[in-house]
Formats: C-alpha cells, sequence, structure tokens
C-alpha cells in the first residue's frame, strides 16, 4: 500500500500549521499531539499557543503577528521578509532546510478562498521542486500527491476525488466510476471507494482527495 | 469598468445557492433578499427556507434532501439523477435553460474542499461552455471569470488573485507587483490593488479574486 489511510498512529517529520481554520477534527488534534515537530505560519502560533499546541518554529514575514508573542518567542522565530513566496513556502522551506520531508499540513484551508486554491496547489509545487512527501488534512478529508502506479487504503463509501496536474493519461480500478484523465478539476471529483483499497495509474503528477468519513 | 465592485445592489437574474456553509456576509444577504429567483442545489433548500429565503426551484439528485422537503415541495423540486455532473451543474442548466445568464453563486465553498475546487474551476465551465456570467460569491471575497482585456473596480489594499485557465500570455496595470502569467495555481495569488481600478490582459480564459475588505 503505498498511500495507506490517515490513522492517528501516521508518522511525520514535522506538521506546519497555516493560519486557516484551526483543525477541529479529533485525528488532526492527535497527529498534531504527537508530531515531533510543530512549524507554525507566522499568526497561526497565536491559537497553536491558545490550544496549548508549542511551536517549535514560526516563520513566516511577520505580519500577523502580535508584538508581544514576536518578542517573548524570538528564539524560535524566523522573519523571511521576501514577498514572492507566501508563509506556506517559507515554512516548508525551513522544515526542508532541517531535513525533513514527510509534512503534515494542517490549518491550511479555510478562510480565504484564494489561499485554499493556492495552497492545495502548492503541495505540487512542494512534491515535484522540493522532493517533500506531503499530506493536507483538513476537518474533512485529506490530500496526497501522486506520481505513477500507486494503491491507495480507503473503505466503502469513502469519497474520492483526482485532481490532475499535468497526466495526459489516467487509469486506475477500485472506484465506483472507471477514473478517467481529468481534463478540468472538477472531472475528477465525485468518485467512491467500493472496498479496501483503490489504484491510480497516471503518467504525470496529480493529487488524491479522500474523505474522513463515508457517505451516509 | 467592466467588472464593478460588487455592491448590494448589483443585479443578477438568479441566485444559485449551493450545499456548502450558508453565507453570513451582509453583502450575500442583502443580494439574496432582492435577487428575483433562488434555486437551491437540493440539500441546500433546508437551509435557505430555515432561514426564510423561499426558493423558486430546487435542483439536484434529491439525495440530501429530506422527505419531509421533497413532499412539500415538489412543485418546485426538479429531480435530475444522472450522476455525471454535481448538483450545482444541474441547478445551473435549469436557470439556463430558463433564459438566466447572471448568476450570482452562493454557498459553494465550506465543507469538503474537494467541492470547494470544483465547484470554483467549474465557473470557467459555465462561461466558456453555457455562456453564463457567473459570480461566486463567498463570506471573504468573489470570484469573476475574464477572457481578454478588462478592467476591474477596486479599493486601496484590496487583495486580488488571478487564477490562470489557459492564457499563455498575461499582463495587467494598476496591482501592487506587475501580474505575471501563472503557471500555477498559486503563482497568480497574493496580489494588491493600488487604487480604484486595475487592469487585467490574457490572451485566454482567467478568474480573477477580489477580497471583500482591505488588507488589516
Amino acid at each position: 500500500m503505498n498511500y495507506p489511510l490517515l490513522t492517528p498512529d501516521a508518522s511525520f517529520d514535522t506538521v506546519i500549521l497555516g493560519n486557516g481554520y484551526f483543525p477541529k477534527h479529533a485525528l488532526a488534534l492527535q497527529l498534531l499531539a504527537h508530531t515531533p515537530y510543530i512549524c507554525c505560519c507566522d499568526g497561526a502560533a497565536t491559537h497553536a499557543i491558545e490550544q496549548g499546541y508549542m511551536p517549535h518554529a514560526i516563520v513566516g514575514d511577520g505580519d500577523s503577528l502580535p508584538q508581544e508573542l514576536k518578542i517573548k518567542y524570538r528564539d524560535i522565530l524566523h522573519i523571511v521578509s521576501e514577498q514572492s513566496d507566501n508563509d506556506l513556502t517559507k515554512a516548508t522551506r525551513h522544515c526542508s532546510a532541517l531535513g525533513m520531508r514527510r509534512i503534515l499540513y494542517l490549518g491550511v484551508t479555510g478562510k480565504r478562498e484564494d489561499h485554499t486554491l493556492a495552497n492545495v496547489s502548492l503541495m505540487v509545487h512542494y512534491h515535484r521542486d522540493m522532493g517533500i512527501v506531503p499530506l493536507l488534512l483538513t476537518d474533512y478529508g485529506y490530500f496526497v500527491t501522486a506520481e505513477g502506479s500507486h494503491t491507495f487504503g480507503s473503505f466503502c463509501r469513502q469519497q474520492v476525488s483526482i485532481f490532475n496536474f499535468g497526466c495526459t493519461q489516467m487509469a486506475g480500478s477500485g472506484l465506483k466510476w472507471a477514473p478517467v484523465t481529468p481534463e478540468s478539476w472538477w472531472e475528477g471529483t465525485l468518485n467512491e471507494a467500493v472496498g479496501d483499497s483503490f489504484t491510480l495509474r497516471g503518467n504525470g503528477l496529480y493529487m488524491v482527495f479522500r474523505t474522513l468519513e463515508p457517505k451516509k
């Protein structure tokens, strides 16, 4: 199984916590509690500390961090002021420079939808250009990046969406509707697992979203 | 001005209300109150009716609509059971068949992020293949679709993101950072208006997101 179902004991090198909606789902909070390193994007540190999760690093342009926290946490604060990348990419670079590859992204959706779209698609950049193995978890499901042929853990009636980032051919099995090559972002959505795994074969990069709960 | 700032007196042929987060922002609720037709995607009707907004049509596969509402609103209920399109597209087809073109989309983001990604990108499909003029409003900002050269209303420090759907050349003026051709979804985000309008020139389709509030 290349991409098993996400479980509370899954192992990551670090969590990167974004400044979107703070996670509420028990799975996210369990993973946040036992992952050995927490890197907060700027203002996300405020929420993390309030909720009792102490960051090991705070990375960003400093725009959304109160002055009081900047002083109190100056030893773990890494201000990166260049404006061509967002705080999520700055945090990812910080963790990558420490040799971390398996990164769990939390709190990177919600609030401004343009941020959500950018952050989801940035996973492909981190995978392709930085050698990161990202998993982006929300309160509804999780995105992984993949390339080539892979097997994905699933459960009956788990909802599955596939987003194409450069495949000209895609096929697979184990889903309710046979996957075709999605030419647009909406064409690979709304599929469903029929058993405990499914397989996808793409001749390029793609992302897979699996829901946490089965369809009611 | 081809794409003015969105105001409470903006005119649309219909609202299509999705089953994501029900809108909270005053602007969305004002537009919902005075737009002459409300088309609900399936279960979205439940929330609309609870909030005092009576739908003129309920369109979808019927999956997320309680039996009681199906009976009570049978005269305005349009069950479309084919599975290749989602409820948003079914609702759009319904309104398009009635001659409606200027469509305000509300409640189509939030909850499952794969739905959000699909719904946002579907605006391009509706624009290109169905002649719709869509505006997708959330509690944070709004997306419009555009093609060619256009002027967009703005205000100082309004946050602006551009999503490319097929342009090989893009340029513009009136933004803090000169727009380049975004090759990925994240590359056109995080820009900012510097005055009361900006101009974009793209040789294909693109989407523009403008925030409701200026950057603090």
